[in-house]
């Protein structure tokens, strides 16, 4: 995936596109997505055609669909949930002098998209020569506020650039729209066709309203729409509203230099409890402050909202411009994925797509939460307690699987287990210890005394019940982890997976030390003295395998006795390996589909020695493939923590370009938001070097030799840490807070406010960079001019 | 699964039916089935209803259905075949007096079935008091002829007891009957509503046909029949046909004393290539031909063919008359499953019932040839033979699957894989070892010099390729077998399984030393000294692992170390556990559903100690469920050369009253035949001890204290063995052929025509019997009095 040239134009804080691609309409319609966690759309063009997939998302909004198998088994989830394109609201149909405004037809002789990643909006311009020879130029902006979540505002003006023309304009409300068919990718979504049934629709002077339910998940949702028409005299208006389709029609002519404008407000509802009249009010309200506050408001609002994210959230990058707009870039959408999502899940593609079913999966809290924890804790807790709330299905679940505690599942909407494939669903269990993991992450940065109580130790202790009666004691007291699959998706059902084993002993170890500090609480979950000693001696009796002869982790129990996959003969047009092998044939193999031992080594860093490290880094080298977008980011920060600084740059720009550059080819599907946060994490605890374990902050920062600087900020315990990387030497700056002590290298390091502290980074031990498999190295980034 | 009372009267050499139970209607149906391999009849009434399940049946004809996944992957078979209920030509509708005979009105006085082993035989008597209170006699007798192998006849009389009366008799073929509908069981056949195409169809005089093609598979099958009417005077006969129907019509009055008597003809045949004229006029050709054998011509070589299978088939138990029944029965069956099968399949449920939707498995090879290749070896070479023929479909599959040499399908009729779930279907890779033990068993058996050429060979060579690529070596130069799943069903995607390992080792042996014996055609098929040289080595350096600490050999590797199932808190309803638990938990847990590692003592008796065996037997039997009928005859034989001779008694009962008493509760959906043939297995080699590793045949006879005497007869190499097994001791004798030497315990005994060699059994060392999870110990069997 050689990258040849940068896909947008180079600049700090946008995204541009200087030219209407349609063959990359799709890519770019998840590039230009707007969304604050709770609605999201795609960049679609204005008109609604062309489009590579029209897509409206309510997060949490879904329908269900039966799961269907060839060979059915007890346990086997019946049914699945998937994201539904909801009401378009983004539609803003014209027409030129009796022709339809059409960028296929006429001639487009200027078009520019300008996603904003500091204003927070998406702008276009577009100077259209219909087929009659009529020049027009449509200028719009859109924005999906984080400061008012139920509310979109469209900017839409048109105006002739060659004299006088007479304009229809058409703002619409589109409920089931027809969606290109799915191919035969598992891993692309599968559509439903019209699954919204009206249910009340009506319209009002510039205002109209529709609501649906679906068929089989019984939700309903409402959306409606209102307009400022800004324009000379002579404007007439309409407005209408059927069962699928709402239109307020302006007509009027416009003039060179007097364009028509039409600022249109949409909000949307939904609910799975309230009536349909409810819920239509409850948009009707939001509407009205939306239409209250106005564009400039909103605009406004959007700003100061992005200004407070970004004095937290800025990674600077100086060396790289494209990789400093690519991070920017990864932020953004990693705070749209998540802002006020709001107790709903973080979906895989965020907002941006339908790939994946709009599942969420182990990515919120392995890749997401790790950045946002540290720089917009209040999502991360949102997250949180997203899962707490789903914690009774997952106790269900655990109990239909013959165990104890929760047992959450590997993918879905709304918290019950969507996964039709269990050694690739199911027995993933690592996810329960990657959600341990994060609730632990977020009280130790934020020491929220409310989530501990409230949320936190639940979710530790019915994590740790779940590990407890998922292994067992073997003859010699060593506690085991049977028969489960770790992350990597190319080997399944394994004993001892070593990542699932160390997060399991995390987990266990974490869920005792909550027990103990909120014994109230814990008493109330019936955790008693017995039950936290069985946790820490599972945890201190775990077992790790570990290859003597080789000197390294096997990446489970037997692994590194398999046979090593021929990567000699595998052609490369036969990744990724998963379209081109069976699964019988890739488990029992070694190769790698993403980072897992190698994982293993960030997420519990603590439990590894250095030469452990080396060793185990170069031998997984050689067997990753990397055929996940969940690699790239993990492997470059362990690359940087063994001193393979070059690769770790290659690998970083891997995760960060992953959407910009549509590497992975499916980009159309929605954006790799774990991939996009993992790159920052990647600036983070890479080059950064930045670990937390058990709460002990500590920094190994070191540069590439293609970047001259890079700074972050983190938020931790109230405060807020300034940290500046460059070749030579770290700079630590307490920006609030009280005194802080952290680590770096291994030595204390004291911050106070207003004073910061320098320090030396050692010199590089050099070591021999490992390889990967023939045609499997990430591509070799040469330092920018 | 107590059995309080034989559910037929016990009788040597007939299944006797005294009374007609409708709620047992569709069991009766399956033991009462007729078959010659190539057509199979269940035991329908011949009035068609009521009924359990109706069911005609052609070897080797299907339809195809498409596979379904919740989340496909590569290399999953898209499409399954399943067994299509063909034409009926088994119906016989009667009125007398205007009313129709059915047994679910008027009085059924007397009714009575009888299956007769020896004559091979369905026959019927039903005395019935019509709802308007007249009585009349029906009888027919039906057969499945094994001299003609396109033919079934009928034999049917209707005769009033109270005088005279107008009956109707409709004999009909009737196409596309109405089956009921499956439940959520996935053992359950999936049903396919009329399946066939009407092609042709035609009558004249006391004949009719009917042709039809399937609308997927595009097989075309032909059924024609035709009539003899015995009578007095004033019979009048009509003959129709439609699409789905002919229909014959007999109308007469008869009187007591002077039954009506039609003898009914019918033949069956089908084919992928033949034009439908040619299939039609095939089956015409074939009515031909029985009509002019007549009635009792075909009665006359069916007891002719028996009494030639009886004489080498027949295997004597005296002291347990209801299990010298049962043997008997499940001999009969075994012949009706293989017989004329002519290089067709032999499903699990043989041609009586559509479980498993008609699919052969590993069953043939591993149960039902162990027994037909030393009793009828012309029906085992004809079973291996379909192999052969297939082995394009399981080469391609290999080179599907990365693997060289041919990879035979899990569950197929036309050779293709059917499995839509492969950690129990393609990853059970044993099949092509446990053809290749089976060809090999042949091979050794026979002596078949045209077979090894033709057709052994290849098939050794084939599977051997399979195995060396499938394995590979480990760095101290091990040969191990990753990934796959051995018999035992609740274990799966394994390495090293002993039984597959061990099994793939004589595999690799027997292909070396096929290719060195037929010089030849192994150079046709490319072998050379090299490859045969890495065979031979991969076999001597085959991993088996063995747990030290417990002495025992593991099923696979790490197996002992898992959790053992709680039995404890496992529920009697709770069986068969993978309809309550999940696979996932099964998995990974030690329990066994069927032998597994006690399999691999019996196939590889000779790889084993005494020590090992005994210690490996109480190991396993205290882990296994036994939630498959393809377990108790394998444990009968293993208890017994273990000492362990109740036990042995006891499994031996299970396996053989498996569908006489409806121990599964399955036996409507058709018969377990590797369950029946391992009966007679596990009386051979068990109570009889004998063994054939390598070609050396051994006997280590013992009987259980409720037998007082068992005798039977073995074939090889053209000799006939006659083996009679008292407490005190054994006696050989050589029935025909040359002089030969096998082994008594440790001792040769050589063995020449008209003397017979009798031998003491020495005392038996008593051990502890093993125990078995709790309730799922065999049914304790008293000695019958």
């Amino acid at each position: 995936m050689p990258v040849q040239h940068p896909a947008f134009p180079v600049e700090p804080w946008v995204v541009r596109e200087t030219h209407l691609d349609l063959d990359r309409l799709a890519q770019t319609e998840s590039v230009f997505a707007l969304a604050n966690g709770h609605i999201g759309l795609r960049g679609n063009l204005d008109e609604g055609e062309p489009f590579g997939l029209p897509g409206t998302y309510l997060n949490g909004f879904y329908e269900v669909r039966p799961l269907p198998y060839a060979e059915a088994a007890y346990g086997d989830p019946e049914s699945s949930q998937t994201v539904v394109n909801v009401t378009n609201g983004k539609i803003m149909r014209l027409l030129v002098e009796d022709e339809p405004f059409d960028v296929r037809y006429g001639e487009l002789r200027q078009h520019e998209r300008v996603l904003d990643l500091r204003g927070g909006l998406l702008s276009r311009t577009a100077d259209w020569a219909s087929p009659a020879g009529r020049l027009v130029r449509v200028t719009s902006t859109r924005l999906v506020s984080f400061a008012q979540r139920a509310v979109v505002a469209i900017s839409f003006e048109v105006e002739p650039l060659d004299g006088e023309a007479d304009v229809v304009v058409q703002s619409e409300l589109v409920a089931n729209e027809s969606l290109p068919g799915g191919g035969g990718d598992p891993r692309v979504s599968a559509m439903l066709s019209a699954p919204l049934q009206s249910r009340l629709f009506g319209a009002v002077e510039q205002r109209a309203f529709l609501v649906h339910t679906t068929k089989a998940s019984e939700l309903t949702m409402a959306a409606v729409m209102d307009h400022v028409v800004e324009s000379q005299d002579g404007v007439e208006v309409s407005i209408e509203a059927f069962e699928d389709i709402a239109r307020f029609t302006v007509a009027t002519t416009v003039r060179k230099g007097q364009p028509l404008r039409i600022v249109k407000f949409v909000t949307y509802g939904w609910s799975q409890v309230r009536s349909v009249e409810a819920v239509r009010d409850q948009v009707a309200a939001a509407i009205g402050g939306a239409k209250r506050r106005g564009w400039d408001g909103l605009v406004a609002d959007q700003k100061e909202y992005l200004d407070d994210y970004w004095q937290r959230a800025d990674i600077e990058i100086d060396g790289d411009p494209e990789l400093q707009q690519a991070v920017r870039f990864a932020m953004f959408h990693t705070l749209q994925a998540g802002a006020r999502g709001e107790r709903r899940a973080i979906p895989a593609k965020g907002l941006t797509g339908s790939g994946y079913d709009g599942h969420t999966f182990w990515d919120t809290e392995a890749f997401v939460l790790g950045v946002l924890t540290y720089m917009a804790p209040r999502a991360a807790a949102d997250a949180l307690r997203w899962r707490h709330e789903t914690l009774d299905l997952a106790r269900k679940r655990a109990e239909a699987l013959g165990l104890r505690g929760a047992a959450f599942p590997w993918r879905t909407i709304n918290g019950e287990e969507c996964s039709g494939y269990w050694p690739a669903g199911t027995a993933a269990f690592h996810i329960n210890a990657d959600i341990a993991a994060a609730v632990m992450r977020y009280q130790l940065a934020t020491n929220d005394q409310d989530f501990d109580r409230d949320i936190g130790v639940e979710l530790l202790v019915e994590t740790a019940r779940l590990w407890r009666s998922l292994g067992h004691h073997d003859a010699s007291g060593a506690f085991r982890i049977d028969g489960v699959t770790g992350p990597d998706e190319y080997s399944a059902i394994a004993d001892n997976n070593v990542y699932t084993n160390l997060l399991a002993q995390q987990n266990l170890r974490a869920a005792a030390d909550a027990a103990e500090r909120q014994g109230h609480r814990a008493a109330e979950l019936g955790v008693d003295a017995e039950e936290m000693a069985s946790w820490r001696d599972a945890a201190e009796r775990m077992l790790i395998p570990f290859d003597d002869a080789l000197g390294v982790h096997p990446q489970a129990e037997g692994f590194t006795e398999h046979q090593r996959w021929d990567f000699a003969a595998t052609k490369p047009d036969q990744y990724p390996l998963l379209l081109h092998f069976p699964y019988f044939d890739l488990y029992r193999k070694q190769v790698v589909k993403q980072a897992d031992l190698v994982f293993a080594m960030f997420a519990r860093g603590d439990a590894f020695t250095d030469e452990q490290k080396h060793r185990n880094f170069d031998y997984y080298e050689q067997l990753t493939v990397r055929d996940s977008s969940l690699s790239a980011s993990v492997q470059a920060i362990l690359a940087a923590e063994v001193g393979h600084m070059d690769l770790a740059y290659d690998y970083f720009a891997e995760a960060a370009l992953i959407d910009l550059e549509d590497l992975e080819h499916n980009t159309r599907d929605g954006l790799h938001i774990a991939s996009l946060a993992g790159a920052a994490g990647a600036a983070i605890a890479g080059f950064g070097g930045a670990r937390d374990h058990w709460g002990n902050y500590s920094f190994r920062p070191r540069l590439p030799g293609a970047l001259s600087r890079i700074a972050f900020k983190l938020l931790f315990r109230g405060r807020q840490l300034g940290v500046e990387v460059k070749h030579e030497s770290a700079k630590y700056s307490l920006l609030s807070g009280d005194p802080l002590t952290i680590r770096h290298y291994d030595h204390d390091v004291k911050v106070e406010a207003g004073k910061s502290v320098e320090r030396p980074i050692p010199r590089l031990t050099e070591h021999e960079a490992p390889t990967q498999p023939p045609g499997r190295a990430p591509v070799h980034r040469r330092p920018p001019r």
